[in-house]
Order: structure tokens, then C-alpha cells, then sequence
């Protein structure tokens, strides 16, 4: 164990990113694909979004090894119109198809100002923000639906979770200022705080998840007998139970019931992602700059007492981005071990 | 005053749709913009959405009246792409603006899958659900986003209310079953609330507003002196940023505190809506049989305690469009008052 007073340990980013890859070949990916997926999850590690990253690779490579993700799946799109397109994953991996997904969107925002990409057969992709953020570099604004492979949220007044934690992430250029990216989920705490909250013995704060009966559930080592709770109640719910119906229903993936445990059979899990040319509304640079004014208006705006900084969305991880590329990304040791433990299992040198 | 034991009385949808055409055409619109304007207007009420609906005639005729909405505003598209369109509105009704940009965004989906058509120079349109339910009717999933003509919500930590409660739209058609339409702004009340406590001598429950150093504030009748509360903290405050930057600073129209007090100047007001045509993405009959099914699993899905039914998003709404589409619009007392006098104002027959 490290000691308590030892800062947590680093590791580059490129160091990471090789021994993702190096994985998922062992697991069975075609190089390209393994390197795409690395970088995505190295991604979400460098933003800070740590349950979204590396630490779920061992849970992917399992499942690819299981062949409850294919290794070779022929992702496709199956329906097309000019401005959409209907993505069949193939059950691969999550990655691969909303990459394949968000470039299919960019590509029709530039020709006609405007993509929306649905998807079905996917898996879990990591952090929204991801495939939100993809249009940025090509001057566009991004948006991201998912439905969560894991029914968590129960409809107001009901107590069998129908829903999923379902996110919605939507990013704007910027241009000196770092982009505008939102990514959440409709309920008051992600199931990844529940999970770190058990991981570390910690209670959950009353309003986090409810007992069946609605009473408050606070262990967090009970959370499989709670069910999560809405942000702002009632509109929680219908923004969950909407982006469910968007990007899970009308893409033929599930929903409701239909969404299973997906480490026993393919997840069919439902995402959308959208790219919308800011050409199309106004030019891209005064555009840009105008973002940037009001990033430092809010920024700049009168606080509340004991406040010391207003953050826009997306700052934080951008500058943790900046921070871990220059210094590593931490490893803590239950990580590590997590880490070594595959490389093990899939016969591959552990990271360094 | 009507007793208290007294049913508030009704009036036919008819009856007040002709008074508000009489009402828009006295004030300067054309027959058939000010029949279409009524239509919605009408329709907002016979939803239910008493707050966005006829409530609000005396302030726009009066606006028109005055100048600062335009009565004969030139509504049209400045920049097009297939799948997209940027309208200005002209300082046109707002309800005239987004049902043009509306039938741009339906027409464009039948085209091309999906159409998204952002708007400026628009005023308040009455509530969100009436544009993102339009292409519901072409076999097609709506969206509707829009910029509040006033700011009630200050970011995370701040103190200056720089966001409107701006809010989303979301509408899904069934098949037997009444669509599925969330309308939701990302504040934990909407203003209109607030108003209705403070008319009504009511406190507001903590949680809804706060004074500008953060103490709770629950006397409605000081609202101007304090802010809104977003759901989900920073959550609310990042839908809502989002939805201003897309609705209103990407399609050049008001945002942050660009955004000033609609009765002095053009309001410069900015939406978006958005239509996907279902057949882009699965057989119609098919989707929609598939939606009911959907929304009878949650109904009958179990209810925590006392509960006594579940709802989907917009049921409501629509069951009580059927009751007042059968029995007629609630008229209280101050409601009948206040369009008596916008008659004598203008010159025309009361309501019947």
C-alpha cells in the first residue's frame, strides 16, 4: 500500500495509452482498433473522468475475451439518410462504434450543416464528453446521448428502475477560452460516486438513492437494494425516460426491461451522437470569440460569499487534461493491481 | 369575485381562439398570422399550461401596440444548409417566428432525416411543447430549445442571475397512447410559479429561490430581489448554459447579459427546434406500437407507497386537454378581468 502521505503515483499518458492497447490486442482487437480504443479511454483518464477510463478496461477485456463484446464486429451503418444515419455496433466495442458514429455525424454536418448518428449493437463507451467533444476540432458543436447498460432509476412514484443514468453531454467552441462541455446524468449522483462511495466504506448523503419503500438509503455497500433518485424529481425522470426513448428506442436498442446485464449477454446498448456546422448559423471565428466573452463574463460575475471561483463546465477536466499531461495520470494502487491482474491473465508485460 | 364554492367558469376553445384573433388583428397583426398565433395560444391553454398561454395575450398586444414587437415582421431564413436554417424572426410574435421555423425544420426532416432550424430576432412563444410536438404529426421526434426574455438563474457560485430558465422540449408520438412530451426548464420552479405564489399571498418552499448572498428566499412577493435555484446545482446550471449558447449566442441572438427586459427593446430572442423523421430510423407503425408499449410498462410498473399512479411526461396535459376540449377553458376572475380590459383598450368585443 502506498503510505498515506506518499502522493498517489503517476504514469504518462503515452505509457498508458500503449499498455490499454497492448491489452485489447491480447484480447483480440485488430491493432487500429485497439489503438482508437486506448486513446479514448487514455482520454477520459486525462480529463479526469477516472470511472469512465482505464479503470473499465479490465471489465472490457473480460468481456471481450468472453465474446460478450465481438472482437471483429462489422460495424455499419444499416439506414441513411442525408442528414442521419442509423449505426449498427455489431455488439463491438463501445468506442469503435461512437467513433465511428460521431465521424459518420461530422461528415453530414459538413455537407449539410447538420448529422445525427443513432446507434445500436454498442457497448459501454466511456464518458459522453468524449464523443461530444469530437466535432469541436472540425468548428462544430456536439451533442451526446446514451442509455446506460444498467437500469438504476425508477419513473416518479415507481420502484422498479426502468431507466439508466442515462447522460447527455453537449459541447461548444471556444477560442483562446478551453470549450464549453457539459456531460450528466440525469440523476443526483452518478452510480460511479455510489460505487467509490462502497469502495471506500463511506455513507452516501441522504438524497442520493431510496430504499424501495422511498425511505433514504445512505450505505452505500446496499446500494444493489436502492434505486438512484432524479435531479430536480419529476424532470429528472422525463429526461432520463426521453433519451432512453431518442437514443435507445428509435435505434432499435434497449430499453426499459430490454436492458440487461450486459457481462451475461450482448448489451444492444443505444447511444446518439449530433454535429451541427456552426458555419451553417454564423462565422466560425466571431462565433468562437463570442464564447469566449461569455466564458469570462460568467467567470468574471459577482460570487457568493466563501466562493472563490465560478467554473464553467468542462474547465475543471480541462485543466486536469493539462495538468496530467504534463505530470502522468495517477495510478492508485487498487488500480494497479487491477491493471496487473489482466496483464497477467492476457499473457501481456503489465504498465510501467 | 367569483364564491369559493363556485366552479370557475369556462369558456369554449373556440370562443377565446376567436377573442385572441380579434385581439391580435386589433392590435395590428394580419387575419392569418393572428389566427395562427391564437391557435397556439389556445392550445396552451387547453394543456393546461395556463402560464404560457392567454394569460399572456395583454402583455404581447400591448407590446405590439407599442412597437417593440413588430406587427408586420418580414419572418425568413438568412442562412440554409439541407439539414439546417438560421430564421430571423424580425422582432416578429414569437409564436409566428417558431412556427415558420418549425414547418422549416419538418420539411427539411422529410427531405433529409432530420432538420434543425436556430432563430433570433424571435419574442416569448408560449411554451416549448407546442413546437416540439408540431412534428409529431409528420412521423417525426421534435425538439425545442429557448433562451428566456429575462434572467432568474446565476451560475454555480455566482450571484448575478446571467441565465434564463431556459427550457427543453422533448416530444415522442405513440400509437394508441398520448405522445410522450417533456417540457422542462432546468430550474427547480419555473418563474411562472414563483408569480403565481407571490399573486396568491403564498410563501415559496425553500429550495426555489435564493437571496443574492445565498440565504433561502421564500417570500414571493420579493422575487426581484433574488435568484433561482437550478436543479441538480451545477447540473441546472450547465443545461441551462448550454441551451443559451445553442438557442440564443450560436444563432446571434440575446444570451448572458445581452439578454434585457423585453418590454423597453426587440428582446432579440433565441430558439431552436428541431425535427427527426422516424423512418430514418425504424418502420413508423412499428416505433410508435413500440412507444405504447413502453409507456403501459412504466404506468403499470410498481408504485412506492401511496402512490396511486404512475405518469408519463405530457399525460397529464393531455388528459386534461380532453377535459377542457370537452367542458371549456377555466376563466377565473382575474384572467376575465384582464382581457376585458385589453377589449375596452382595443376597441373590441369581450370574450363571450
Amino acid at each position: 500500500m502506498t503510505e498515506p502521505d506518499q502522493p498517489t503515483p503517476r504514469v504518462p499518458a503515452d505509457e498508458l495509452c500503449d499498455f490499454v492497447t497492448r491489452a485489447l490486442r491480447a484480447a483480440g482487437l485488430p491493432e487500429t482498433d485497439a489503438a482508437h480504443a486506448a486513446e479514448l479511454m487514455t482520454e477520459a483518464d486525462l480529463r479526469g473522468t477516472d470511472t469512465h477510463g482505464v479503470f473499465r478496461l479490465p471489465t472490457y477485456a473480460r468481456r471481450i475475451t468472453a465474446g460478450t463484446i465481438k472482437a471483429r464486429p462489422h460495424i455499419r451503418i444499416v439506414e441513411e439518410r442525408a442528414a442521419t444515419a442509423l449505426v449498427d455496433g455489431d455488439n463491438g466495442m463501445g468506442h469503435l462504434v461512437m467513433r465511428f458514429a460521431a465521424q459518420t455525424a461530422i461528415a453530414k454536418a459538413r455537407r449539410g450543416g447538420m448529422g445525427w448518428v443513432g446507434v445500436r449493437g454498442s457497448n459501454h463507451s466511456g464518458s459522453a464528453a468524449l464523443y461530444a467533444m469530437m466535432p469541436l476540432a472540425h468548428d462544430m458543436v456536439g451533442l451526446c446521448l446514451s442509455v446506460s447498460g444498467i437500469n438504476h432509476l425508477p419513473p416518479t412514484g415507481g420502484a422498479e428502475a426502468l431507466l439508466g443514468t442515462n447522460p447527455i453531454a453537449i459541447a461548444v467552441p471556444a477560442l483562446d477560452e478551453p470549450p464549453v462541455v457539459m456531460d450528466m446524468s440525469p440523476t443526483v449522483a452518478s452510480y460511479g460516486k455510489v460505487r467509490l462511495a462502497a469502495a471506500r466504506g463511506e455513507p452516501m448523503p441522504v438524497g442520493w438513492m431510496v430504499e424501495r419503500d422511498g425511505t433514504p438509503l445512505t450505505d452505500a455497500s446496499r446500494a444493489a437494494d436502492g434505486v438512484m433518485l432524479p435531479i430536480g424529481g419529476y424532470k429528472g425522470y422525463g429526461l432520463a425516460l426521453m433519451i432512453g426513448l431518442v437514443a435507445g428506442q428509435l435505434n432499435g436498442a434497449a430499453f426499459g426491461r430490454g436492458v440487461s446485464d450486459p457481462g451475461k449477454v450482448a448489451s444492444n446498448t443505444g447511444q446518439a451522437v449530433a454535429a451541427i456546422a456552426i458555419d451553417a448559423f454564423a462565422p466560425v471565428e466571431e462565433f468562437r470569440r463570442s464564447i469566449d466573452e461569455s466564458v469570462r463574463t460568467i467567470r468574471g460575475s459577482a460570487r457568493l460569499p466563501g466562493v472563490e471561483r465560478i467554473w464553467l463546465p468542462g474547465e475543471q477536466s480541462h485543466l486536469t487534461r493539462l495538468e496530467r499531461s504534463a505530470r502522468g495520470i495517477p495510478m492508485p494502487e487498487t488500480l494497479r493491481r487491477s491493471l496487473d491482474a489482466l496483464a497477467r491473465e492476457l499473457g501481456i508485460d503489465p504498465v510501467l
